[in-house]
């Protein structure tokens, strides 16, 4: 009794508009477009979504980074997300180039929300199946989400960028804290074993309630310095950090970053800082007006959609990423 | 075994950044204060609470009308409300004056979101118990909440000062659509059965395609007519049937509406017709410039503060507002 | 590691004992029989469910029609869905040609329950994953459904005989209230622009407490009058609003309406009318001594039959029906 | 910050339409009344509620028995609940003197349905936070509700009455099959250890396929049998089972059941058999016609007024009724 | 838009270090191994789980058996689901071939727990969309799973090999308590209408305060009697029921059990007894010092292997062994 | 209507068989004693529990630590919770001196578990509310949880043990790794802003493939050094940094530390190493073989009896402890 057919999926991306122009790019890499999306704001800033073709039975990639305005930029997300369940799209996974409040992962004191998990509920109620993020704040951020997350990791595109640029100097891979120095340790091990250092930003350890000076840890003298961070915002630790490199004897700055923020001042500090180049990919939408001289923006365009591929082909992410997906 | 005490509840007021005059205002009535709470944006538009004092064990209510920037609004309340959830609220009851999305209580057409339904999951997840809210789009929406609604009402409040004001005249209710005409019903009970009127939309009945007429239906001539609505967002509609019922010969227009969103061109629409007074209520904040001559805003607090008290109390919200809640 | 297999999934119609002629109708169409099942009531009325084959990860559709005994009806189609989600049956869709308390979908006062939004939740708690229904009584319970909504319009059925039968005579589409005209649009539309009509139920709209009258607003003197609604009960409203286009001097009054609940008198009303057809569909059963001369009844087997297909397959439902589903 | 207010719980009882004296009962055992409650059946079936007063905030418990038409009763329970939950009540406790679909507590074969989970699950799902059942047909239902279930005992209520007439006879205990016998050692312990006898249902031991026969074990000559069991449907077995006593040469036979379902031909047989007393209880409501000679009814509802009290008390149910609450 | 696909589906076996080597024996047969895990526990027993090769889009299969260190066999194979659930497998079934705790499938008394719903719970919990389970305490409990539940019985596999060996002679099966008999009625129709018998464990049925005898129902004079049960858990109940039979005339008992838990003193006890033969399977581990003579163990495997490529392939598991599934 | 009755709450304390003693403790502080509990191990592993009086309606406390074997530690805690949910408990707290598997909180590579999350969400099905713990091994694991966490600290019961003694001298507060600096400033400033240092275990930061070194940063010459830590393991890590400070100058050095897990061969390495003393809490429960001359453990129980005080009379945690509740 019945009637038989085989099964066919269909990868299907969706872009929501902050950094359309990185979904584009991800659906160009797979060989496909983003599906065609009515999207707008009503007078009153509510958002409507509606997709112009049939989703039905599609495995879903919506692609949203989250960006300022980022509460509107997570909203149209959740309601793209809302209209795919609604429409029978057969699994949903939300692709987060940059996860929004990634840092208020944690009460830091009593009465504090933990709007990062509280992010992961919201995507899940939406009718998100899966999440995929790239170089997520803490590790811990995977846990919140009760389904599968695809953590991606920039540093091999940063990397490979730097090590044929500069991979015949002298070299010195450089942490702006203590608190990061194990993703250093990775660019260290993929750049030849380049010798490590890291700022440490201290009252002066002996004397506790002075000003923060930044002291560098490691011999950083007449070396090339890679300064590595996650993500840049102001820049004013980093610009410090390079500061302090210059004082100890580098023989240059260049700062490697995934998450290019860039708050005001940051495109400042940086122009009138000693750096010489400031590497960072595109997993949020840089400004015209926010570029400079010194700037390169890799895109982190082929990594996500080699990502999706593998995903939608069942295929296994951490292979190619490094081992966290 | 075990210790035994006597228990106690304690109502708190929480406003959001949002309408905070108004929530100000409801914890006055109420002969309390809203908690002292830290709020604010980080550089990247990220929102971050924290309340200054204990919580634990507290009757919550959280107060934010959804106005522009609407979707700050709504995340800045969930946050909120997630941090209560997590510093150990007893009861959480979000009070939303406007109920953001409320238009989209449905599929207008395929692969659309229904985001009234989101929003009221995303407060559901986020950790509320309850809402109440003033004057929903559609009664359906109290039906995708999984949980108790209030559901308010203001037309005591703008009817009984209506009637004040104009009670010795000759009136008509008049509803702006044939869809509202119920709630004219209500108006016109509440004014000792004014005569009611409608203004229908017509593509002129028997020719549909060509262009739309407001035809008045009711006699109006010689009246004082109190056009009545439930919000109004650009007041291109309300304004036509204004001038639509002058042409009928009506000796005045009054409009009553609870929710003014006042989109732009919303004043200037208003400020050069003919109606003579506009009576809105605070359930949004209106901002000074957008105050204007024939503008009469009527507080929304001492309803809202009226239920808070009874949801505390274990009181009957229905017995006070007729009958919805 | 492992054993690979291509996958194939197989649709599979199973039939309530209401309407179960409607879904073998479906399953013919669709080139299949309703999967044979041991469906009967124990002597104290519970009911008791066996399918006679294997339906593990079978595509399940099951078909019941919300009729009278309506509860028997409703947990009927509970119990089928718990034993389809106990034998493993990979996705199952509830198809609802007639959804049950449909109109209970908001609290007309206090202390009322949602019922509509209740039904919704029983079914998914049962296990069902996505519903599929004809005419909603309000478009807002898809809202209800935490899932996809296939809404199917019957509109189409209904308006294409009218108008191969009719569509040489001067028409009038009429709507027999206020509220629905907006369906009489679409017929008009449909129909070649036909005028539109409606019926007012007024209490003198300048006399609100006198008693009801039917007013007729459009033009209908001459021309054979479309009476469209989404469903017949007591017919009582429907036959008022005939008479009334009667003496606005009708050359005659057709009945077409999707849902036929036909409870008593509707039959005795309806027959002894000034109307010449009532058109009607099978979404509900019609017991045999409910047919008289000027019924007629269409079919919505069809369909329900493209619709299921197009689920099947990943088609587009909107694309088929309106633009709706 | 705040407002303090001291608490008060307040108990009120809700009684669906079947066995809506058994409610009152209960209620004027505790000193209260059922709410006030509008119920009535739409003409297509569909049942309406409303509570006449104001049920916020209360400790609510809401009685139905499940007898025929057994399905209206559960969705008119559940259509209650939903009220409740939406009316802010504070706890929703489920009362169910007899609760419906027991018997299919497993899937005796392939693709049947679990009903007994399936309505713990709905009950969940309307809002019900807790469950109280009288002789539940399998203990492990208990475990099908995610929450607490209070299991009470008819046993004490049947068994005092049988203590006080017949104690000065001399008994024997005898359960009708060896599934039940069990419950037949608790009546003989409270019965002073009155011997213990069962029905053996055999097809004759030896010879497997032959028809089957009731065989007592247990000596039962010249005693009153006190035959115990938790429902009597159509009485078949049973009845066959007091032939049998009365063939080993019982002085006479006593029935005794907690479940009064009495399907046809249960009046008939029962009446027509040798058996001199038929003691039950009234979980079910018994139709005056149903009333024969030698039928006894005891009132379940002191017992349910008891636990009703001690939940509403916290108290002990456990210390009541023996153990399994 | 969009890039299709054909779909594959894969099987993977996943062993816990419980009884690894029934999981391998199932692997192999099915052709192919058990997916290569790295599984240890840290100084302190925590369990670390980390699967060594892709697993995303599997159809996984996570077989553990629930034996001493009982509590750590089930933590184990929780962590192992939540593994799958974060890497993406698509469906996760628990193959269970001894379901741990479900003896407490009920309150004994108040404040008990249910611990074999609530095992039901946790692996729901942490991913498991489907369980597979040999021979459960009771059949309620597949109620307590949210899902399908595949029960097979060991029965054939048992009962064939009596069959063959002892067909030839004059059989008799016999429960070891009353509450059992229908499983022993399976096996007499299976062994051609075998007669059967049960222990009637009896406080001397007419004295219910003096000690337990075992008295033997049925005529087991001259038989070979197989004494069938679900476990053999210390064995104490078996061994006085073999003795009973041998006291009332039996030619020889075998034991023939589903599960060999063999807490001691259980092989002592079966050492020393009249019990000619014991049959049991390897749902459970048997250590290599357990083995004694008269032991025979027959592998589940190939009976699990058959289950889980039908549940893989969306055959008939009902088909193959007997209805239950 | 109904019946009112002033409420009262009840705490109880309940205690896990794993550091019975400390929950003891932590009952006679609060004025009580833990609720009367069966507990015990079945032949084949399982845990029984059951409550000795009645549970409903209390505010339960359920305490348990997880030590080896830390997975029935686990099983048996969710159990109780499981016992408490299904006899009424208002409110379950779980209390986790020590939270297992609490370092396991992210994939460090693919395919692994979060068994973080997943504890706690097996606790939230189980039926726990909310969760207290102490020290967690990262602050994100508050999370996990689905509602409130309370975070308590043993820093101050630490240090202020360490003031009184050690305050006098020359003190240096010194982190074992730079990833917990921030603890030791918290150290530092409460007694009064002692000297920082780390310990920097490096490859040598310029030959990243060298053998790990152990390098002071910060003057320790002189000084005694409080080691301090969240919890001891096989105290490999923290002989060796002890070591380091002695090689680098320092007076004497003294280890603080939360959760004394001693592993083999910590108590070894402790006894030999250069450390004066060492200095733990009982959230672990030390086994009498484990106790050195050098070791001091502090009671935590006022610590949580305080918060459990607090948290049953609506208090504020975080003022007693320091912010992070």
């Amino acid at each position: 009794m019945g009637i038989q057919k085989k099964t066919r999926k269909t990868l299907m991306v969706f872009a929501g508009r902050v950094n359309s122009e990185l979904s584009h790019e991800v659906a160009r890499i797979l060989g496909t477009k983003p599906v065609p999306t009515q999207v707008f704001d009503f007078a009153n800033g509510e958002i409507f979504v509606r997709y112009e073709e049939s989703v039905r039975g599609c495995d879903a990639f919506v692609i949203q980074s989250h960006a300022a305005p980022i509460n509107e930029a997570i909203m149209e997300q959740l309601i793209m997300v809302d209209a795919l369940k609604r429409a029978s799209a057969k699994r949903i996974s939300v692709v987060l180039p940059f996860y929004g409040y990634a840092r208020q992962d944690k009460k830091h004191r009593g009465r504090e929300p933990i709007s990062a998990r509280l992010m992961a509920d919201l995507f899940k109620t939406a009718g998100a199946d899966r999440l995929m993020a790239v170089d997520l704040h803490t590790d811990q951020i995977q846990g919140f989400f009760d389904g599968p997350v695809d953590h991606l990791m920039a540093l091999p595109t940063l990397c490979d960028y730097v090590g044929k640029k500069y991979g015949a100097q002298s070299l010195a891979v450089v942490s702006p804290d203590a608190g990061r120095i194990k993703v250093a340790e990775q660019w260290s091990r993929r750049l030849g074993n380049a010798p490590l250092a890291f700022i440490h930003k201290t009252r002066d350890i002996t004397r506790p309630n002075e000003s923060i000076a930044n002291r560098v840890v490691g011999d950083v003298a007449g070396r090339l310095c890679i300064l590595v961070d996650d993500m840049i915002d102001t820049a004013g630790t980093i610009v410090k950090a390079a500061d302090a490199l210059v004082g100890a004897g580098a023989a240059g700055v260049v700062i490697a970053a995934t998450h290019a923020i860039f708050s005001d001042p940051a495109i400042e500090r940086l122009t009138s800082s000693s750096v010489t180049e400031v590497i960072v990919t595109n997993t949020l939408p840089i400004a015209e007006d926010k570029y400079f001289e010194k700037l390169t923006v890799l895109s982190i365009g082929p990594l996500i959609a080699e990502a999706v591929r593998a995903v939608f082909e069942d295929g296994s992410v951490t292979s190619l990423f490094g081992g966290k997906a």
